[in-house]
């Protein structure tokens, strides 16, 4: 790719504007401005946001709409929800803007969202716009790695996927988000009513099972509290002995054969020994380990840069990860 | 895909007669027969071959011509060099038929042979075939996995993928092959000469470089006996302390910038601790571990098998494991 890709950023929290910063940095990308609903943030000048002197003159913009060129590219970090991401989404592709989201249900809109899913892909058949989902959970160590060593193993019969994050070493939402201070009971409530959580469990899960083309019987869900065993002190939070210090989700899913896909995620601070760790039953047997686990942060930032080239190359509509060539 | 795909298995030694039972059990897959340029192999039944009675009547062909129902895919396990797979290639080519191969350098054919890549690519274009080479190395554990692995890394400066393979478990052709028993300085001269060793890894760098668009300066390739510490005994061989027990295989590539690939390849009789490690310097830094590696043989099967439908979905023309959607 010789010519530059115009690329806007939509969404300026803590990992949108690494993304910024990424795609100034990037050879083939010309950022054309950025945009974020929050007020405090519009106007302001995208070389002071992030020290890049060659994006000054760059102003935030509140919508797509105001951006002075049109970019070809968005990179979407904005909502965790499908549902909730989905006016925004719809409004880029009904201009023809592709789109490289962090929103984690994107990974596998049809999941819960079969018919909003159905209608952006329709839009985006009509009117040549590209988007997908993309991250490093979901996005990679639970569903792409999986399947990409599924493509050397025969006979699959089981996917388990074990991923320990010390939420100790990441930034505050990360923390906030896995109940860092909660008492635990109050922490359980929010967890079943899914007003907490780790977003994108499941969707990793139905992502695998797509793509090894299995039909599984039922997916079950759990997400409980990880109780600090003593005092905890992090940048951001202090979690006395008792208090909720992480969270514990799994999903797992069967097929009719008895073949079995186990996604397990443990994030809490202080986990010792973070690691991500994909075994596979099948002939050959698989079993990795990635050491300290992939950091989640600086590694969703680069799937998000990473994808645009790839994505650009499938033809449009509302692509799946595992769609999409891998270079 | 609800339609069989109609495939026939060229090359009937151990891992094509592997591929061959593989694809018989496989649903989406209709075997239309074998090909084998061994006069002692033709006219076989396939049935008796593999022990697989859906195969009955089927008999191993001296050439594609010969099969009685056109394939849509070859599975092709013959050669290790490009070049000597070139005519076979062609002519399945010329007919419009679809390749997936076992060739090593047909990993990255345009490495040592751009004329004849280029020439089968036009052909392909031309008659709506696809090829491609795949396979575990090359292929998959030190390209294809590190290439993936750099889909969540930014500012990659360096990938070191190592291979270190017990020989002793794996088949005697695998055995002869790295030299066991024969006395390094012969060895050593069949290596320098290119008359011994494993295809195919200097191809895996070039298909690494290729996914991440860098031109390396120079690749630099070394191989060496492992002479045997103590005496050992397999299946196949019997070596004596002293003489070779396997091969070290190494390549280097740099690039302007210093960015750098390392590929380690160790294959001996009697390694200990088999295993696969890839290495990504970058933002973040990776660090993975296959414990006791990726076994060679049948992950070879599982990944011609795999790649077939995936390369269905791909344009006509000489494909590149890393152009293919990933499932």
């Amino acid at each position: 790719m010789n010519e530059h890709l115009k690329v806007a950023q939509m969404g300026l929290g803590p990992i949108g504007l690494e993304c910024l910063k990424a795609l100034a940095e990037a050879p083939w990308a010309q950022v054309v401005g950025a945009v974020d609903i929050d007020p405090a943030k519009c106007g302001a000048d995208l070389a002071v946001l992030i020290g890049q002197k060659a994006l000054r003159g760059l102003r935030v913009c509140a919508s797509p709409e105001e951006l002075k060129q049109s970019p070809e590219i968005i990179f979407h970090t904005a909502v965790s929800r499908f549902k909730d991401a989905y006016e925004q989404l719809e409004a880029l592709a009904r201009r023809g803007i592709n789109v490289v989201s962090s929103c984690e249900e994107l990974v596998f809109p049809s999941l819960r969202q079969p018919r909003l899913a159905q209608r952006l892909d329709a839009l985006c058949r009509k009117t040549g716009a590209r988007v997908v989902g993309t991250g490093v959970n979901p996005g990679f160590v639970m569903d792409v790695l999986p399947v990409c060593l599924g493509g050397v193993v025969r006979d699959i019969r089981a996917i388990q996927v074990e991923r320990i994050v010390d939420a100790s070493t990441r930034r505050e939402p990360l923390q906030r988000k896995i109940g860092s201070g909660q008492p635990p009971a109050q922490f359980r409530r929010l967890l079943r009513s899914g007003r907490a959580g780790h977003a994108g469990l499941a969707e990793s899960l139905a992502l695998i099972a797509h793509a090894l083309n299995w039909k599984t019987v039922r997916i079950v869900e759990s997400a409980n509290p990880v109780v600090a065993k003593r005092n905890i002190r992090t940048r951001y939070f202090s979690v006395i002995k008792g208090q909720t210090c992480g969270l514990h989700q799994r999903v797992v899913a069967t097929t009719a054969t008895g073949c079995r896909i186990l996604l397990d995620l443990k994030m809490y601070l202080g986990a010792e020994n973070p690691r991500d760790i994909v075994r596979i039953k099948g002939n050959p047997p698989l079993d990795l380990v990635m050491q300290g686990g992939v950091a989640g942060d600086q590694a969703t930032v680069a799937a998000l840069v990473n994808t645009a080239r790839r994505l650009m190359k499938a033809p449009p509509g509302l692509a799946l990860l595992t769609d999409l060539p891998m270079a």
